[in-house]
């Protein structure tokens, strides 16, 4: 039986994630995916970017419109490990994209706590696909930090 | 008699933003400050970079979190000739930037619609420094824009 495109996307995003990992960063990552295609890979870079916005989301999103050459993404889904920040969901806004994929929430710094009103009108919000792996891998990097 | 500093400075942001008109993008300009001196300039280029996230203020975060090395920017100042956005107000978060000093309101896209908890809670937030100048060059670049 296919997988679920969704699914196996998000699965593309937590390869992402995993490097992320191996890269001692905060483990997210991110695809976007366009007519069934990944079209940008990125995982979260603040530290060795030593730069507090290099976000997984970010990254990708910038990368899209690059590959795309243009602002706009309404044709595109976002798939993020994490629930994205307030910066990451103005992001989502701006670019117009048509779908965000959402695996584990984030109820500490997630944008859900201020309303999907973030969003842009139009874009669909789904969240809890591969929802256990993603936070099982956040929770390995803050309990390895820790110690 | 000495000219305010935060006047002062935001005359350097509303420069920018000036910029930011000749290349027909939308007048917005930024700068951020550590003790008393700018180590960062920027103009809204969303429309030459083809990128929806290159607003004046993100560009002026990044050029200074590398400027000093830092990813957090506890001793700056952003100043910047329009209200932020949600996404620029979720930078500023990440930074967690002391002082945010703005000119012109923005009732439409600005962050304040959702409240000051989405900047850091040691954030100042101040608005009104030459706001009438910011508000100007916007109309005149938009009224051209109907023409």
């Amino acid at each position: 039986m296919l997988e679920n495109p969704d699914t196996l996307f998000m699965k593309a995003a937590l390869l992402e994630a995993e490097k992320a990992f191996a890269e001692d960063e905060v483990p997210v990552g991110a695809v976007v995916v366009s007519r069934n295609r990944i079209i940008a890979r990125a995982h979260n870079q603040t530290e060795r970017l030593r730069d507090a916005t290099a976000h997984a989301e970010m990254l990708a999103l910038t990368a899209a419109e690059e590959t795309l050459g243009s602002k706009i993404l309404e044709t595109c889904t976002l798939y993020v490990t994490l629930e994205p920040c307030v910066m990451c969901a103005g992001a989502c806004f701006w670019t117009r994209i048509g779908r965000v994929v959402v695996a584990a929430a984030d109820a500490k710094v997630g944008f859900l706590r201020f309303g999907t009103g973030l969003l842009h009108p139009r874009t669909e919000y789904y969240q809890g696909v591969e929802a256990e792996a993603a936070a099982d891998l956040l929770r390995t990097y803050f309990q390895a930090k820790r110690n």
